[in-house]
């Protein structure tokens, strides 16, 4: 299987792939793909748990609906898939709150140019869905081809759902930004693609905080990135919730879940940031470099704050 | 959308299909159909919750594993798909439950020569599976080709799962036959390629039992479907459990579910039972036929017992 970064999550994901054997193909990247026809094809399935992942009383239906959907087509943007078809499968406590769940499921889907083309209802104590999309990739990026002297970028604005989820747990009302990117987060879709046509060598979409992610891309490509916690691309918003729980902006970002921005690697002499964003209208930040791993230096992030290595912790929704 | 028969469970998915509009493909068939690169692929997404759709007093978590596994895999079976692979969505109060969990899925997919490509796991209070299931068709068998003095036949024995039960629910031990059906549901993935050679006009597999799941034939087809209640093969297992709720055993069996048997109708002149068996392991019995529609016949299912109509319930999750 492909190499994963360290956690007890991915621990489990180890042990899964171990126990099926030869009952499974290769685990552990963003999508799973499928060779039909001379087309490849990249599939992924999501979970989205009420209590687990959102409260009710956060989120409307048709936006837990759009959000469970774009975290699952986040997974396609990672790898450059295009082309997403989705398959919702919801668990409901009361059959009526089906209709608006899916609603959202295919606003997320249409908002990239998806459909959605099928799904599944049931009944359940607990609300949750599980969202499949499949999409069609060319030349697909994966997490282990990072080569060292890339350039390790990052899509949009981080932090703004973790500012949404402290806000929340404490009793506040987000400030709206958060709100808006914890409620209805934008499948990277067209970046993912744009950025893969640029030569993108790795590639993740952030689920569970980028200090943590980024330990993926460093485990399948056994290389080592320095990332400074000094350049990431932080909202306004951010710093305020950092400040209000006596933290700074960046570490509180980097450990912050859900962003479902991209990371990836670039080769050095890609400068085109503004191209980026004049093309798909997503904003490109550099953030650090991916350099060689060896017997005394090995594969890993390194954290740099003022030019100085830091520790943080990942986010594990079993924790 | 395909015309699915009466029932709250199919009200639900007509107001989500109306309620998608352009953001859904035609839904309400076992499965969603995709061509790519000149093949039809063939995808299905089925939940299996706790306490919704089994105990877990009742099986080992790696029964659940293969079960929900077995019920998504033959909504392939349904169509006459093959080549199987699965993706599995794993909600699980406790981490280590995946592992088992996953391990049936691999084993129920192996089973019908498929793999596990991909899945997810996460935290929730609730133990649940979503299993997404992909597969490749020439030639779809829908649920909408059904034409008058066609035969309807069904595989396998039925009512064994709606006999085990009944037989926990009233705090017995199920006999084995009943067990091991309920437990291990084997996916008809053989014997619906089979059919579909054989030119079945309509298929579907049996979830919700049969009198319900006739229905929706006979609405996507817009055909009426007499069922001699007296030809449905049944174990003996379940004439004991019917006995012991004071019912006939032909209607217990019909009104059961998750029989994952296939319910199909074939050319009149179809007379190959014997090589079904001997092809693919699993007994065909003739239960009915095909009849027109009119506007004195609008379209549905006629249950005969003794040459008598009779009325039933399908199951409903939700009832």
């Amino acid at each position: 299987m492909t190499e994963l970064g360290p956690g007890k999550e991915f621990d489990t994901i180890r042990r899964i792939a171990a126990a099926l054997g030869a009952a499974a193909t290769e685990l552990g990247d963003d999508c799973a793909f499928l060779s039909v026809g001379g087309e490849q094809l990249a599939l992924s399935t999501d979970s989205c748990v009420e209590r687990v992942h959102f409260r009710r009383e956060w989120l409307t239906l048709q936006e837990v609906g759009w959000r469970a959907t774009a975290a699952a087509l986040s997974d396609l943007a990672a790898v450059g898939a295009g082309a997403p078809r989705v398959l919702a499968a919801l668990t409901v406590p009361d059959r009526s709150e089906a209709e608006p769940l899916m609603a959202g499921a295919g606003a997320a889907a249409v908002s990239v140019g998806g459909v959605v083309i099928g799904g599944n209802v049931t009944h359940g104590r607990e609300l949750s869905l599980t969202i499949t999309v499949v999409g069609t990739v060319k030349q697909p990026v994966r997490r282990s081809g990072a080569r060292p002297g890339d350039g390790l970028w990052v899509t949009g604005l981080l932090g703004l759902p973790r500012a949404a989820l402290q806000t929340w747990l404490h009793g506040g009302i987000p400030a709206e930004p958060a709100r808006r990117k914890f409620s209805h987060p934008e499948p990277r879709i067209a970046a993912g693609q744009w950025l893969a046509a640029q030569g993108a060598s790795a590639m993740l979409d952030l689920s569970d905080g980028l200090a943590g992610d980024a330990g993926h891309i460093a485990a399948a490509s056994r290389c080592r990135l320095e990332i400074d916690l000094g350049h990431l691309p932080i909202a306004p918003e951010v710093r305020a919730a950092a400040a209000a729980s006596g933290q700074a902006a960046e570490p509180f970002a980097a450990a912050g879940g859900e962003d479902y921005e991209l990371l990836v690697t670039l080769p050095a002499a890609f400068n085109s940031a503004e191209e980026c964003l004049r093309k798909t209208g997503v904003p490109l930040t550099r953030i650090g470099s991916c350099l060689a791993s060896g017997p005394a230096a090995p594969p890993g992030v390194i954290l740099l704050t003022h030019g100085q290595p830091v520790e943080l912790r990942g986010f594990d929704h079993f924790a």
